[in-house]
């Protein structure tokens, strides 16, 4: 299934796709970078789409042409700002690679995505509750289950090499996904307040991405 | 210093304390377990003062009277909510147990109070935002810092004991504390949404409780 099909399938009647051919691609990313400021700096998603069109210089009638409401933006930017994510997870489980090096690569990736876009799993949420049943478990499919079967894969192919032991993997999903969005909720407001100071983050990925592979490198090892 | 303190400092002056003392503290209660419901049905802070009151069958005036504002009536919940994680906190550094049965017992202790008091996170760091510098240096000593310097005493005696390596308390702080937060946020959302049945809250504490030490307890581990 494509990305852009998962939160947005209902709109995309043949008279729409053809008019989405004269759309501009340009816009539409200016638009969706505008709306990720705003989440990043909000920390919720309590903004509106006149918001969206002053922060992009663009009117709000453009917003509504192009996203056709407040839920299809966020359907959008949870596509747009997860597609490396997800890209990832597909190749990474198909490479030559042992289970702990699968597991190393994915944790410093769910590190850096939760870093660039900390309103992920809000958003990821807030659509899940907001949409219709069937809508719903079209974006769970996609987003979650996507996962914890990407972990089911990798706890197999761990304990096949006797690296790894059986650990359920929704279990697994609790700790990185909760951790990513955690550290990435949390960390600008209390590294001040605990007296130290705010990193790079590049160097908060490559320290913190090191040290939760190396907790968990060694929580999921074989007793 | 007391727990009924850290937030509502600014408000005890002599007048209001003899005022305290001719309050019903069943009242207090059922106003704060109102409020908790609202919070835990919410998933959100999005409630007024007079849905707590028509919640409670009491009049949004007594809201006002017990807790002054919203941010009065969150500041006392988050006290009353964490007292029994904060007591915890206190009494098991200076237990005469190991140090990963001291980890056992919190991670046990994290897994209950996040199961029980979904909202606690949030709240937390709703009132941090929302209070001016020292009234959050003042939060955040209490609700965070605390733990965190839990966290350090705790590795630097697993150091000692040979059992743990010298970790950054404050990403076992991330992971602890982001994993527990999730867990709440995300569990009754995403569990039919997977297929699974939502299990009684005891059982998840004991299943998850466990399975969460075993992963921490090794993920520290000496190397």
């Amino acid at each position: 299934m494509e990305i852009q099909t998962v939160v947005r399938k209902r709109r995309r009647d043949p008279a729409q796709v053809r008019e989405v051919k004269r759309r501009d691609a340009g816009t539409e990313r200016t638009l969706l970078s505008a709306t990720a400021e705003l989440l990043t700096e909000k920390g919720n998603l309590n903004f509106s789409l006149a918001e969206v069109g002053a922060r992009a210089g663009l009117s709000t009638a453009l917003v509504q042409y192009y996203f056709g409401s407040k839920h299809g933006l966020l359907g959008a930017l949870l596509e747009s700002s997860s597609s490396g994510y997800v890209a990832q997870l597909n190749s990474l489980m198909a490479m030559d690679l042992s289970a702990l090096d699968k597991l190393r690569f994915h944790v410093r990736g769910i590190v850096k995505t939760y870093t660039k876009t900390p309103y992920i799993d809000r958003l990821l949420h807030h659509l899940i509750s907001a949409s219709d049943d069937a809508g719903a478990k079209r974006i769970s499919d996609y987003y979650v289950k996507r996962v914890v079967e990407f972990y089911r894969k990798l706890i197999d192919q761990g304990v096949r090499e006797g690296t790894m032991r059986p650990i359920d993997p929704m279990h697994l999903y609790f700790v990185l996904l909760g951790t990513g969005d955690h550290l990435a909720a949390r960390r600008r407001l209390l590294t001040p307040l605990l007296g130290g100071t705010a990193q790079m983050d590049a160097e908060f990925v490559d320290e913190f991405g090191n040290a939760l592979y190396d907790i968990m490198c060694n929580g999921v090892r074989a007793l």
